[in-house]
């Protein structure tokens, strides 16, 4: 009898501040873990899902399901009996790729009870598609970091032309995440369909001066870039008190913060772990002292993605 | 006797595709002379310009003389009798970034007259306020290049904020300056103050796996990623068979071929200097068919940017 397996697949913080829709990275914890094990019955089921209050068991309604099956059905295992138990560990709805993850762990889930059938990276584009039906739109910068780890550019969502990208030694960072409630689909028409040119040319110079800061591991350079002058002004409203906690990152010494995906999470990046710790203590303060619980998050840029336990 | 010196500056392609305003490369040729030496009247005077019908002697209106006038200035040195002798070896109104060459051509000839008083990096802002009088808005994207040569990046045009980009091996430059009038606040003012955010997303792609690309000595990706999708749709059409002549460069092999600056000139970046021939060879044919006269430079990129000759 085959013992089955477990695998995890890491939280991320999506836009990174200057690359909207195209940029990624994965943290240490927290997580989504699914154990995974085969079943005489034909098809893939879902047994249990702890964690993910009103989450659906049903295959193709569940983001790790959905994902899943793609990838089973691709490799000509559709009627393979597998058993899936869920176990999310992390909020959903928080910004921190909640979804990515659960969709990412579906598919490492399979890859690994089937030894392998293909690589890591290959499973992109069925965690995306199981990530597209929480999120109604194709893209992978919460599931790329999650999948394979580290810092990535999604050059192209449509194309899935992912990239990994060299991350300074030394960065860390930290996420608070306040119980305030967001949709992505909210936080997502909250934006306007239009920027204004020299935002544009603002955020380019950003964005490329990022690139450039990661490469270097130039620290005063990814500070001064890390300023998102398009994305963070419009949706800086959805988060009561973000102003300051961006100041209060900031005075600690943090490179820069923003937004976490769609919110309401907010990152921060620094140089090295004590500042991060620093900032994410003055940072949970401000919605503490407001009576607003929130959960802290210090990690290193995980550089593995999805691993099996 | 104080024999005099002279110095040159070169031609730049600003925008580079992706980099809006915040990107540029120096060319080996064409460029701009400027011949300087002490005279006994005080003050800066422009004896000569060959090559420039129609530019002014005026100091003041003169983006070599109002940038070197500049220059003087900060260095306290105002009176210095100090007279010039332009040589514009260039096309101007061409997208070569000819103003910006004389304005480089001007620091560099009083610094190198002066026995260097500056660091060639640091007559950058004088060099800029120099274009500024032709080009109207304050911006180093052609000026950066031209001076301290290479790849380069102003991740922040006011505050000069300019980085030099690693330039893979071999990576060659084609333009072609088909002889077709276009005025840079034209093509200025054709462009629409706003971008669509899906068009920013994309461009942002382009531009950071462009950076990543450069660092890598990535080609295939440098190729990808070439790829305007906001200033070239827009510019496109004051530049005739600008279509044909972008389709010629890219069935040679070309990594991406799009607008030198405002135009009208046309670049192309190639993997080695035999496909920037050739692309450069079919490039100009779509030109010389139609009876424009047209102007062909090849070149590597220029790593010295402005020098003492």
């Amino acid at each position: 009898m085959h013992p089955g397996i477990k695998v995890f697949a890491p939280a991320s913080v999506a836009n990174i501040a200057v690359g909207y829709d195209i940029l990624g990275f994965a943290l240490d914890k927290p997580g989504d873990e699914i154990l995974a094990k085969f079943k005489d019955r034909k098809g893939l089921v879902i047994k249990t899902i702890t964690g993910g209050k009103g989450l659906p068991l049903e295959v193709e309604k569940n983001t790790a399901g959905f994902a899943a099956q793609r990838f089973l059905e691709h490799i000509g295992e559709a009627d393979r009996g597998i058993e899936f138990e869920i176990r999310k560990k992390m909020p959903f709805g928080s910004g921190l790729g909640s979804s990515a993850a659960s969709a990412v762990a579906g598919v490492m889930a399979v890859n690994e009870l089937l030894d392998c059938p293909l690589e890591k990276r290959d499973l992109l584009p069925f965690a995306v598609q199981g990530e597209q039906i929480a999120d109604g739109s194709y893209h992978a910068d919460n599931v790329a970091p999650s999948l394979i780890g580290g810092m990535v550019l999604i050059r192209d969502n449509p194309s899935l032309d992912v990239h990994r990208l060299n991350v300074p030694k030394g960065l860390y960072a930290t996420v608070v995440y306040p119980k305030i409630k967001i949709l992505t689909r909210d936080s997502r028409a909250i934006l306007s369909d239009q920027v204004l040119l020299k935002d544009h040319i603002k955020q380019s110079g950003n964005l490329a001066a990022f690139m450039l800061g990661l490469f270097n591991s130039d620290f005063a350079l990814i500070g001064r870039a890390l300023q998102d002058v398009i994305i963070e002004p419009q949706r800086r409203k959805l988060i009561p008190y973000f102003d300051e906690v961006q100041e209060a990152a900031l005075k600690c010494g943090a490179l820069g913060c923003s937004i976490s995906g769609a919110g309401p999470s907010i990152f921060a990046l620094s140089a090295n772990s004590l500042i991060a710790e620093e900032a994410g203590n003055a940072m949970k303060k401000v919605f503490t002292d407001r009576k607003i619980r929130t959960k802290l998050f210090l990690s290193g840029i995980n550089q593995e993605g999805a691993i099996k336990c």
